[in-house]
């Protein structure tokens, strides 16, 4: 099922190594090392000039004196020399090559240049390139360890179903020994370097046709092609191949970091966020989840409801997983009656708490078990959690063994176990058998959050007619515009006029706006003061007029945005008015359009939204017109010619009453 | 140094073990297993009425029958025999018992009962209690393995500087295992049940004087005796011995855990964050970080700014650090130019970014050491952050060496070491050297967040002349009592009339008020409209009349609060007005009364303040003369008798034109 190109890098039939160094402690003598360490049964061609022999293995002078099927060269080589090297792998035509060196792409636009005519070199010659700045990349079965990477070193590949994509190449490391530690296995490790060709999204692509990948997770530090990785989430979702990522960039400082450390331009995050929720990735915050998660996800679907069941022997061992599950939003749903009188025909003393506490004497496999397999075959919960005490540290067989037992009865549901000591064979005992197991009550909290909000990869935007903003169907406050002062107004009063000015983004900050104006004489009186207060405050402003535009009333505010992100597409915001959605972060978005369902959703995440939704005995909004806004708004993305819109306020009137838009503005592209 | 008490607790003469069983198997025979097995050297006394051996030692029928010096008697019988186990307790005035058994107050109001009365009677003998619902307590050198906590079926108890006081049993089990685990050792671990008697505060108190321990790790559910704690925290900053707390009830699941799982009643978590605060306690939010953020402490004191260096072999290890530490605030610091010269002239590649990326190359000692030794040398920053790569994984002296080295010679900043490989190793080479070395990088950023917003313990308040809310000294908008809608309006037109009813909380929402009146004409006839609507909506409310204010216009509006919360004491609360410090908790709470000083800090921390602070030009908010009002209101806590108060909206005017309060509202206790 997998491609030439799998084969030649993941079970190349022949390797060399180009750059490769007789000193057995240099990085450059890593590759040579860990692919005799650990079973590479193919040919190894070092390439080295100086010498003969490397590492007691025959050396070439040069790529094209190597015998036998090369089908993956590793270059070591300085930049100065790597465009050389790859010629020769150009002109031999190997399927392909993968550069450790760095220097390129990340390094500015010199460095790009570069890169950028390798790319084209090797498009010409039917060459794939994996990096540059790549560290390589691992296959555990049969073992191809073609990497720098010091965690090689390690005495046995950990074989399991788990792919790494990763942007960083140490942390395929960090990632693989802590797996290795855990009885946690992978398939293939991957390090993309500066993605110059191989993208992340190909490499995803590829591994779904890896009968030895069950799981693909992604360290992230940008979106470099995010239409492929689209694609190849979807594929691996259909294929029922979980996506978990990891990205990088929730704080300015990571974004900083990702920037300079692969010289990646790492976008907003929260537009990558809801590209990769979209895209029916995972997303986890936890570095540790990114390994954990997977087991909780592979074989189930995306959960309908986000109910979370929780049992324990040890309260306390629960509870911290229970406060940062409610930190993020996740709450506990409590047993229905049926279920709590079969817990308690077990001896169980059921609380008016969601939390079933066996307590010390529920250790029992007696207790723990049917209690466990009547949590996992109800439908009251969409994911069940499993703390375990003291008895998995020492007793790993009887403490896990109703968990196994539990799980074989009833495959069908999440399931996540928290070991609150340190106990590595319980631990490695529920990875062994595709049981989530979490070391600290964080990665558990933030892996059940993270598939709590999986979704199916949404369907891509149908291409519909192009609407222009008047025929998108948001109402706009009547509006007119005015060459002075004194021209007749014919919208309705009480009028707002505004200064009309392409120079001026804040017009309340300018003196440009005034308020409340009932009547045709107050109009013209403010309009003229208006114009003195721009002219002085912002004399060298290209000044249009005036435009008057009946006030109107709404119970509250909303800002409506559409723009296109480079690295997302095209995103549809709703936020709360005023300043809130900047201030406090408080918008929902989605990739554009959306369906009035998912509108519905985005408004349910606005925290500002509460006095509308009914509040105190406060009229409630009309936030069914404003979802209704909301999903014809995001139609914009059929505009190719749209770079950005927005109607700011939009406001919202009493239920029935519908939305209505006082000022909005449309950025074309170029 | 230590008192009776604390050799009663922790180092007993002789331990009677009441209700220990025969049964190797069962719970209650651990006690005695585990004293023997770590070692304890003094008289063991099992007490079973059924039985002359238990376990291969003499057994006796009551407590009067054992012989020698009794110091502690731990208590096993189910929750009726408890009176009279202790009672032979009382009669015989042993020092301390500590009691496992639970159904008592946790349970409701009848244990509580039970409980109290135990309490009078210990009280009355002399004779200290620990629990009841406790797991008892450890003692690592001499052993002494006073707990039914499994997880003391450990080899070797872990002897080190840390003591733990847990409201959660089964944790410290947890704790310990994870300490063992790591290198990182214990002095006493202690759970202290429903604290009927023995509380957390009195058991830090004992710890300070404790020679062993070095820094004390609180595991809370809720506050029961805050004030004895704070002393506490006082004594133990004052002798060097940082206190650490992980505390549940960040989320509304973990308070209902926190109340149905050892029957604390948890209050607002917020209240006793800033409890915890000015404490001088540090606030942990991930569990791991409770044992690894110790290291971090000990030896330093509150650091003055919050600037993190951050320095690293691996690019992405770094990242995941930094990542979340922007996320909780906290930004690195860009290394001074001579210190990036400095860098340059080792061979490092000084980018534009705070992250100082020694990358591969750096692994040397040569490099590593004295950069680290730089940085914690350097004034530019308050912490520094080593992360450490695969070099860490197979090669521990080698990776770690140059750490130790440099904090040999710099032992007066705060260190954190984060290691991205799965390496025990190093982890244990680093604590058993006291440097606090984190495992994942989430507790890393968690831990330097806590040390970054550690201060002094605060003063207790001075008690001063008890103040009359008018003179507080926050300025009043004028305002006037009316009897009747046309009676004469004295303060300065335009005013708003609100209705005058104790009945009535949220007046808007019951038509009870109207704005923006001009003249005695417009007032009158709202009046009477307000006074129809109110009585039409709420016929049974009690109407006093109507109060008519001067309207006031301010640049933003503010919430001014004061409450005597139950469990932290007075507190000042102030946030973002309108409804935006409750729908996105944005406000800052203090202990009160605060300084100017403080009142500041705390203005600064209220994102919804920042157009105030100047944003898109517009005008500066007076937050001067908000600062002042915030502090002259928390003067209240030196008035007993007000339980809370509360001014909203006050108006923020201009800089320089100060605050006025709108409404305002004082509710006295009882």
């Amino acid at each position: 099922m997998t491609s030439a190109l799998f084969r030649a890098l993941f079970a190349p039939r022949g390797i060399a190594l180009y750059g490769a160094s007789g000193d057995a402690e240099k990085n450059t003598a890593r590759p040579q090392r860990y692919l005799r360490k650990h079973g590479y049964a193919g040919t190894i061609a070092p390439i080295n000039r100086a010498r003969r022999e490397v590492l007691g293995e025959t050396a070439y002078p040069s790529l094209a004196a190597a015998p036998g099927e090369i089908d993956h060269v590793f270059v070591m080589v300085p930049p100065g020399d790597v465009p050389a090297a790859c010629d020769e792998c150009f002109a031999r035509r190997v399927p392909v090559v993968t550069i450790f060196t760095d220097g390129f792409g990340e390094t500015g636009a010199a460095g790009r240049k570069v890169e950028d005519a390798l790319v084209a070199r090797a498009r010409a010659a039917g060459v794939r390139l994996l990096g540059p700045n790549s560290i390589g990349l691992v296959s555990t079965s049969p073992g191809t360890a073609l990497t720098v990477n010091a965690s090689l070193e390690l005495e046995r590949l950990p074989v399991g179903p788990l792919a790494v994509v990763s942007q960083s190449g140490s942390l395929i490391g960090a990632l693989l020994s802590r797996g290795a530690a855990r009885g946690i296995g992978f398939s293939r490790l991957v390090s993309v370097g500066n993605e110059a060709d191989l993208s992340v999204g190909e490499l995803v692509d590829l591994l779904v046709d890896d009968a030895q990948t069950k799981a693909v997770l992604l360290f992230l530090e940008t979106l470099r092609d995010p239409e492929r990785l689209a694609l190849a989430a979807r594929r691996a979702f259909e294929a029922g191949k979980p996506v978990i990522a990891y990205k990088l960039g929730r704080s300015s400082a990571g974004e900083a970091l990702a920037r300079t450390h692969t010289g990646a331009i790492a976008g907003d995050d929260r537009a990558a966020g809801a590209f990769l929720a979209a895209c029916g990735i995972l997303r986890v915050r936890t570095f540790e989840a990114l390994i954990e998660a997977a087991l909780l996800a592979i074989g189930q679907r995306p959960p309908k409801g986000r109910g979370v069941a929780m049992m324990t022997t040890t309260g306390g061992g629960a509870a911290v997983v229970a406060d940062p599950l409610g930190a993020a939003g996740v709450e506990l749903v409590t047993p229905p009656p049926h279920l709590a009188a079969q817990f308690r025909a077990l001896g169980v003393r059921v609380l008016d708490s969601p939390l079933i506490d066996l307590t010390l004497a529920g250790t029992r496999a007696s207790v723990y078990g049917p209690v466990l397999e009547a949590l996992l075959a109800s439908d009251h919960c969409d994911a069940v959690v499993a703390a375990v005490g003291s008895s998995a540290q020492f007793h790993p067989e009887l403490a896990i063994e109703p968990i196994l037992g539990a799980r074989r009865k009833h495959p069908g549901k999440a399931l996540a176990v928290f070991i609150a000591p340190e106990a590595p064979a319980s631990l490695e005992l529920l990875a062994k058998n595709g049981i989530a197991a979490f070391r600290t009550p964080e990665s558990c909290a933030d892996a059940l959050a993270a598939f709590l909000a999986w979704r199916v990869p949404r369907e891509r935007p149908r291409v519909e007619a192009a609407p222009s903003l008047e025929d998108l169907g948001v109402p706009q406050a009547p509006s007119q515009r005015l060459h002075a002062p004194d021209e007749r107004i014919t919208v309705p009063f009480p009028v707002a006029i505004k200064i009309d000015s392409p120079d001026i983004a804040h017009k309340t900050e300018a003196g440009g706006v005034e308020l409340g104006l009932r009547d045709a004489r107050e109009a013209a009186a403010a309009g003229k003061r208006i114009l003195e207060r721009v002219r002085a405050a912002r004399p060298r402003a290209r000044i249009d007029g005036l435009v008057a535009s009946s006030m109107q009333t709404g119970l509250g505010e909303a800002i409506l945005g559409y723009r296109v992100d480079a690295q997302a597409g095209p995103l549809v915001l709703v936020g709360a008015g005023g300043t809130l959605a900047e201030l406090y972060r408080d918008f929902a978005l989605r990739l554009a359009p959306v369906t009035l369902e998912e509108a519905r959703e985005m408004i349910a995440e606005v925290r500002g939204f509460a006095p509308l939704r009914g509040y105190r005995d406060a009229p409630r909004g009309d936030l069914d017109a404003l979802a209704r806004a909301v999903a014809a708004f995001s139609r914009l993305a059929a505009r190719p010619d749209v770079a950005e819109a927005e109607i700011n306020p939009l406001l919202v009137k009493a239920e029935g009453a519908g939305v209505i838009g006082v000022d909005s503005l449309l950025v074309l592209r170029g």
